[in-house]
């Protein structure tokens, strides 16, 4: 049987376990072109809950009753398709399931001698392309830059800082807990890591900076987005590719309104925001790649990963992901 | 006897004519390598708001007590500069008031035919050049693209919406009242221009936009930005260069917290959001001139002054202009 993880309901503000099911159905058979494959990682990302909403983004939402989707490291079981053999591993978009049928489209063969595969999901896969893709297109850092990246033990975090260090800026990290910035200064050799819970977290994110943010890689939003505003830097860039601490917000948020401060910001400093996506950059995969794996390859890019294992603790993990319960990038093992 | 117009108190909230001060000293003399210059028109434009108020920004702000300044047109009046006779006429930033020296640092001698020669403070000046800098260089105009900019009827917006129709754009420009609009439209050619005190003025803007929005220039904040966000195309482009109706804000605005979905949108939409000003851009003003200059000859660029005598109604004149009682250009004729 195939086991399968669909949106049952949409959620209203933090998703909880009861708007996913877990259906079994026939192992699907693959068509003259296709092949079948397990699953044996899926990787979880912050981006799954605005697919779990309706309206307008960037990528169409997970229909109701639809398996969810997601990123898979899978091994391929049965092949009508002249391209891939039994036991190729490849790396795609199957979603939360055990096994799935693909034409190839979207699909990327991984070298066997990758340890462990499911970095194909992380720092070799989209969200180290994120990173990559976002700093050095958008961020463009310069020798001396202080960067400032929240989330900073996270798969995406964790190489934006990692990255910047390489091309000579200051890293400030944000995380959530003392063990989490311990990590990321003493593992990853960020030049700093601050707790987002801590009461003077504004002011320690001063005295972090002492000249200045030039640089903010945008992937939480929320306290850290207004904690930062106050420090750019003229001619400052803040690349956006995830607002994670807004993600379960249900409607506008009552309160202080933001916006104005933040424009008249962008204004005198003259800042360049900018939203991307990895897709938008698919051309530099090759490049990224190349260039990632020499960087883990010489030990100048670590990389850490919270797995758990069965396809049915995949939505209490999603749930935990989004509440920065994770540390590390979050995989769920399949088989 | 030289009259000038100084800072008397920092507003809190929306300036009053009791925040200046009329000021009479002797004419000054020029020393060795300088000129006197006797100023003509004197341009008051939004920025000037933000000199009032201390605090970071692009510029220092105006000392308590020191001469307001402003960007002015003069004749030069006596000259102790080798590269200055008396007669030239001069566009620089001589201030409010009525007689100025300078070593010709920032001045650059306008050709005697330009007629008007308040035109240099205007279309051919520092608002023309914000708006062709801001709109070519961040705008990226593309022959189809939906454009849309408030303050339409004023010195940057008129100039924004018809070199973006002579790019090939739809413009949409947006003004206060139906005098203000009617112009926009008749006059200035725009496709269309929405009063911005409608009741419906969200409706209308949708209405206006049936292909989303591609460019926002960004000059006024507020309702017209928050009435925006919901249109804008993937990859939309906003060149942020004013924020007018903002200025008078005194700290934090309560309500809704409308950066959550600005955000949200820059994110899923892939926006490029920019602060700029006009400086930034010095080395494109040779370019500007012959091609601004051809267009108005051409008469492709129309363009509206208000202009008022006396320089002890500038004050008067700024403060209507922050609330949009302008009609075109504010010059103040000086003698």
């Amino acid at each position: 049987m195939n086991r399968q993880i669909v949106l049952l309901h949409r959620p209203d503000g933090e998703p909880v376990t009861a708007d996913f099911d877990l259906k079994e159905s026939a192992i699907p058979e693959p068509d003259e072109g296709q092949f079948l494959a397990r699953t044996l990682y899926l990787s979880l990302d912050p981006y799954m809950r605005g697919r779990m909403d309706a309206g307008q983004s960037y990528a169409e939402p997970v229909p109701i009753g639809g398996v969810m989707e997601g990123g898979t490291v899978s091994v391929i079981e049965h092949s009508n398709h002249p391209s891939y053999a039994v036991g190729d591993f490849v790396v795609g978009r199957m979603g939360w399931q055990e096994y799935g049928v693909s034409d190839g489209t979207g699909m990327r063969k991984i070298d066997p001698a990758t340890k462990p595969l499911s970095y194909a999901l992380g720092v070799l896969g989209m969200p180290g392309m994120t990173a990559y893709t976002g700093l050095l297109n958008l961020g463009l850092p310069q020798e001396g830059d202080t960067l400032v990246v929240a989330a900073a033990s996270g798969a995406v975090g964790s190489v934006v800082g990692q990255i910047a260090k390489i091309k000579g800026c200051r890293a400030v990290g944000v995380a959530g807990g003392a063990e989490k910035c311990r990590f990321v200064s003493d593992e990853l050799n960020f030049d700093v890591c601050l707790d987002h819970h801590a009461d003077d977290f504004e002011d320690q994110l001063a005295t972090a900076c002492p000249d200045g943010i030039d640089i903010y890689f945008e992937n939480v939003a929320g306290r850290v987005l207004r904690a930062v505003i106050p420090h750019f830097n003229f001619f400052a860039r803040m690349p956006v590719c995830g607002l994670i601490a807004q993600y379960n917000a249900a409607g506008p948020t009552k309160g202080t309104d933001y916006l104005p401060q933040f424009m008249r910001t962008v204004l005198t400093h003259r800042i360049a925001v900018r939203g991307f996506i990895v897709r938008d950059y698919a051309d530099q995969e090759g490049e990224f790649l190349r260039e990632v794996s020499s960087w883990i390859a010489e030990g100048r890019i670590k990389y850490r990963e919270h797995k758990v294992k069965g396809l049915e603790n995949a939505p209490e993990m999603l749930i935990g992901l989004l509440k920065g319960q994770n540390f590390g990038k979050t995989i769920v093992e399949i088989s």
